[in-house]
């Protein structure tokens, strides 16, 4: 309207992306990657359906009702395609084991795949067309949170605003729009994206709600733009939009460098093993190992140092835990808690342990430090370096650049699969868990995501 | 978490006064005010219900179905409590005709009353407490719009931002909510608000989808904190909330400076009467009386100077309207027609006159002087200084610090009747606008909001 010269086109170039991309052309490591992340977030929404946020949420859709299109997988019941990308978003983030992608500093998947599944089921597209959209979602959530990490992160939870855009290009993929209607999705996903890092203080429920209403808002926008309601066209790039809105520092290339083939950042997707903050994992990790192989118990210990970057310091840097929640976000209490225990599996987590007074002695003995080489490697590597000095002075010391999970030091297919039978097994019993593995594992053979989960 | 002094609690204080607001203490004028506020609304809901916009979130709404729990009012039918929410909210923003107040520039109406409206049919509450509750949602967004005010402004359209606070109070006034679910609510709020400006580059429909998207989200933030779904105690004051998060400078005092009693906010409404951005109405209103008084001709003009503030100029800045849309946004365009026409009403805005070569003629004789003294007024005063010289030289100048509409500048209560019927006689018929203009002029004697719409 202003009559600028338009230099960036993002959008169109992501909606070329999204239009273009065809599951005949992925690479089998994609495909896989896209399976296991299909259930891994399966084993998350089981487990977070237990919880009392999904149980809160689920209150609320039953008493609006709706159309049933899609399915609430933590109740095997059936609602509207919005609906159940709210509910399963919302489930797919509570037990805090969810997947998380390091760079973006992003839970793609309890945003994108929720709102996937939903426009899967109701549209009635085959497993190869899911998997597909899943790649894509995660592509352009995974870049927009490059583009803005580390510094819209202080604020915003990127996995509530840069999921939302994730959300809506997986749903906009599943729904066939045009090249101008993903434009317009994404506009209308980058004008609803929100999430703010305030719940952190009091541990609140919001955090469940962010994926919850990334994948809403960004299968809204598409279905909005597949009826010809028109979005921004400039939403990331714009003088007004969103990366100018909510990052200090922002670099526009990452978005659309090396866009369009392989490798796909999905296979960048990193899996947790310890039910807490991602930033807690690197001093979980060390702190584990050291004990193992040092034998070190903690009575012996005299005081433990943690060195890591800034943003695990300002997110876990909790010393007063209040709830078993925020226990989850300490690292003091993470630390002590792998020290004693040796793990910090989703059961280590409850009054017990958070009113252990071994292990608040223990925290009174960890010290964090803010350190400035880790730092310079941070998001690309999530740092740390712990040390601990026992009580007759010896010192043992370790590092690691790449919690257990990521990429670079990954979890086998086996691993995953115990993860995901640890976590559904209970609500769902083991054989329907069994049978809901096989069939995620060879999703690409389903005809009709309907079917998938009809008789759940 | 982070055991920091808790210096603010403004969430608490929102709540104490939202529980504590009663219908018994209003005075007169308030709830005169709230009751014209609520026809000026519905005469916008009745015009926004024949647009494209409206036509497509229709079209969404009822592909995924709903309880009938509230009144989609441009068509009659019955959908869920946040579906209608969702759907009148977005109705309320395509006229460009609903109500603005200027201090937050928020039209708070288009995002707290569609809220309040869809819960008080759920609930079957009465007049009187619609009406309450609306004000109560006026003085939460317009206190939270002031204090961010103007520096939110440049990104975030306060409309769907501010507008989900308003939402969320109104909605949980209905639902009785205790102090503690309040907070909750006001927190839920906080960390779904959204809308960038970011739209108007392209004049996209997104600019109708926020204040839907605000009611909707302050009635879920309202439901879920219903269920106990907890959130943010200081989504506003905190350390990664919403001020510090979208506001570059903001003033936390305007929030609960007086907050309690009477005035209440609603009073410094302001009512449109031209069809375009309330940021032309200054130049518009003096333009107009300048022709009127001296009888310019257009073809008599030799230029036009409209000097004013700088939100006017960025935000309406626009030579080169390329829609209809677009040139409701445009101060040259609005000059024009108001020059031509002698009115710039929702019938004025079309193909013939974005076409019509006097009034582009017209537009490039019109020079948007900033104007650093009005700058200083403003957003106390919306004020334009107009300059017209004609072909002889002989200049005319006027000024205006309240545009038409303004509390200190009034339409009177005919004139706002006479506003609603034109705008809802057309698509709901003479009878059916007259027996709702009855209804809502005495709403207070509506024992159940239900049956207010039962027939519609």
């Amino acid at each position: 309207m202003a009559g600028k010269a338009v230099i960036f086109l993002i959008s169109r170039e992501l909606a070329g992306f999204i239009r273009g991309i065809e599951f005949e052309a992925l690479p089998g490591t994609t495909v896989h990657m896209a399976r296991l992340a299909f259930l891994d977030w399966l084993g998350s929404v089981a487990a977070g359906g237990q919880h009392p946020p999904f149980q809160k949420i689920l209150a609320v859709i039953r008493g609006q009702g709706g159309v049933g299109q899609a399915t609430l997988l933590a109740t095997g019941e059936k609602t509207s395609c919005l609906n159940a990308a709210l509910g399963n978003g919302v489930a797919s983030h509570i037990a805090e084991l969810d997947d998380v992608h390091r760079g973006s500093i992003l839970h793609a998947g309890a945003a994108v795949i929720p709102a996937a599944l939903a426009v899967a089921e109701m549209t009635g597209a085959s497993g190869r067309k899911l998997l597909t959209s899943i790649v894509a979602g995660y592509e352009v959530a995974v870049r927009i949170g490059e583009a803005v990490t580390p510094s819209h992160y202080y604020f915003w939870h990127t996995t509530g605003t840069c999921g939302t855009f994730g959300a809506a290009a997986a749903a906009g993929k599943l729904l066939d729009l045009t090249e101008e209607q993903l434009i317009w999705a994404l506009g209308n996903a980058g004008t609803q994206a929100a999430g703010l890092w305030e719940f952190l203080a009091d541990g609140a429920m919001s955090k469940h709600l962010h994926p919850g209403k990334a994948a809403f808002n960004g299968v809204l926008a598409a279905l909005l733009a597949g009826e010809g309601f028109t979005g921004a066209k400039r939403i990331l790039e714009g003088e007004r939009g969103f990366c100018r809105a909510t990052a200090p520092q922002f670099d526009l290339t990452r978005i659309t460098a090396g866009l369009g083939g392989p490798p796909y950042k999905i296979e960048e997707n990193s899996f947790k093993i310890h039910a807490s903050c991602r930033h807690t994992h690197p001093a979980v990790d060390v702190t584990i190992e050291l004990a193992r192989q040092n034998k070190i118990k903690p009575q012996e210990v005299a005081n433990i140092t943690v060195r890591t970057y800034r943003t695990a310091l300002q997110i876990t840097g909790d010393y007063r835990p209040a709830t078993v929640y925020a226990a989850r976000f300490s690292l003091p209490f993470c630390v002590a808690l792998a020290l004693k225990r040796g793990r910090c599996s989703l059961d280590d987590f409850n009054q017990d342990t958070l009113n252990d007074a071994e292990i608040r002695e223990l925290m009174s003995r960890v010290s964090l430090v803010p350190d400035a080489e880790l730092e310079a490697g941070h998001p690309a590597c999530w740092p740390s370096v712990v040390e601990i000095t026992d009580r007759h002075g010896r010192v043992y010391r370790g590092r690691t650049d790449f919690p257990k999970g990521d990429p670079e030091n990954p979890l086998t297919d086996a691993e995953l699969a115990a993860k995901f039978r640890a976590l559904a097994g209970e609500p769902w019993g083991e054989k329907k868990a069994e049978r809901l593995e096989k069939a995620v594992m060879e999703l690409e053979k389903a005809e009709n995501m309907r079917a998938v989960f009809e008789k759940f």
